[in-house]
């Protein structure tokens, strides 16, 4: 039994794996296009990237984990616009080397996130290369407003979901491979988790396009993404680390390992979380954090309790950047 | 002055060079995700991958002409459903050495044929790697009925737009590099224009959407692709050798070059011609040209005037597939 097809056997079978996830799609693999239900509301579309020895390394992450983190943060482009994912196209680019085991898995990862967000892998395409990556397109509906990076105003509050460094701890984790302590194990799988199975944030709640006045997703880390944000709005932000959420366990693992938390916090990226500003009382506690406050101005500053200023580093590297 | 810009700075100029494309795009570069206009027609969309190497060799191609082909190889699958393309997301892959003036040359290219379908690139992404890639995903809509490749019909006629074989042997041609004779030179820069700069075959007549019972563009050689075209639609073709439109003076360049004039014309790929199966007498025969027809069974034959079965040998190869 050969374990390289031939590329119309892989995309049959790429086909076959993608059938299972959902969307409006009228017509999928097999032509020369996917066709897509008409609809009267705005479509949001993004493109991202993931190139081996670049955003991911196949010696300390399985496949499956690379299609599924390559996915999301696409997709997690289309929840920063307040929209939700409803179709994408696949492009991957398939070294000799990788064999269709290994294109299986890359694809059932692609296919898991899909099914996560409630998207459809409506396409994509096969091609030779020496260098394996994954183009992901994804296309998202906003049902409300699409809200944009651009709309920060001077007294909004600066919020995240979920906490951040994790993610960025989580890679520091399986970079050193080594054994950690037991009692700091279950944080390691957790951070571990973090990283190699993000998920995007999709507004469920509505909470984001009803009351967000711009929004960004974490992926390069927090500052550098809110100076994104500021640059794009016009406003300065200033973010309180104290209020910063986290995992608490997470300082002594990074300790451990040699790596400072407080920069994972604040510059560790691939987070998939979302940042926005908003109207400081329209935002219950139980859906994202207050972690600042917009100012007139220019840039991000990150302040400790005392109100001193920290001083910040450079945001995530993702691998070799 | 640095011949390598930042990554931010890079995706300005890029935002600048696209700047020119048209479309329905109500937010581009610049934000998470491109917005576009809602609309109550079918939209289509396709992703295209081209690989240094593989599909393009910088030795012989202008980088303005490897992008403006992407572009098109990306929008004639667009063509082929009978729609029109409205707006691209263009995905680079960048090794280190290609320097600013290489890269806008190509995102340059790109804009090109976005421009001259009268699509707009909407956004897009650049990755670092190894291995320079062009991944164009291209949204179009249909204003009519979408055409798929599973609707020919027996008693069908089988039609293709312009002429083939072209564009193969411009790369022919590019490839032997050396001069031809002063005769052949007019020959030679038809091929070669073919080859570095192909227009998606766009419907603007609504011929395809109003008459056509399943289309294809030949992009992987003209029998490859009815093949596709006749296996989607459970039927068979015949086409009639003679009838294929070519350029005449074509054949006597072929044969210079060393290469088979009827293999190029039957085999060649990546002309973006468009093939489709209409009823015979719905097709002028200004807008297409009629090469055979639909039978009942399956696969392609070719017959040459005597209806004698000619051997076919494997499609196009593009580069080194």
């Amino acid at each position: 039994v050969s374990t390289h097809s031939g590329e119309f056997e892989r995309i049959a079978s790429l086909s076959r794996i993608y059938a299972g996830t959902h969307g409006a799609v009228m017509l999928g693999i097999g032509d020369d296009c996917a066709v897509l239900a008409g609809s009267a509301s705005a479509r949001v579309w993004t493109v991202d990237t993931a190139v081996a020895g670049v955003h991911f390394d196949l010696a300390f992450m399985p496949l499956h984990d690379v299609g599924y983190r390559a996915f999301m943060a696409a997709a997690s482009d289309v929840a920063a616009m307040g929209a939700r994912a409803e179709a994408a196209l696949s492009s991957l680019i398939v070294p000799p080397d990788l064999d269709d085991a290994a294109l299986y898995a890359l694809a059932e990862g692609i296919a898991a996130a899909a099914r996560e967000v409630g998207a459809s892998v409506a396409g994509g395409n096969l091609a030779r290369g020496r260098e394996l990556s994954i183009t992901t397109t994804v296309l998202g509906v906003a049902d409300g407003r699409v809200v944009t990076r651009a709309g920060a105003r001077p007294g909004d509050g600066v919020f995240v979901t979920g906490v951040l460094g994790a993610a960025a701890l989580g890679l520091v984790a399986l970079r050193a491979g080594a054994d950690v302590a037991e009692a700091l194990e279950p944080s390691r799988a957790r951070a571990v988790r973090h990283f190699l199975a993000p998920s995007a944030r999709f507004d469920r709640s509505g909470l984001v396009s009803r009351s967000a006045s711009a929004a960004i997703d974490v992926s390069d880390g927090l500052v550098q993404d809110l100076g994104h944000l500021a640059a794009a709005s016009g406003v300065g932000i200033t973010v309180e680390l104290a209020r910063v959420p986290r995992v608490d366990e997470h300082a002594a693992l990074a300790l451990a390992l040699g790596s400072d938390p407080v920069a994972l916090l604040l510059s560790g990226g691939e987070d998939y979380e979302l940042a926005f500003t908003a109207p400081r009382d329209a935002v219950p506690n139980a859906l994202a954090t207050c972690i600042g406050i917009v100012k007139a101005g220019a840039g991000v500053v990150v302040v400790d309790e005392a109100g001193e200023r920290i001083d910040v580093g450079a945001g995530h590297d993702h691998f070799v950047r």
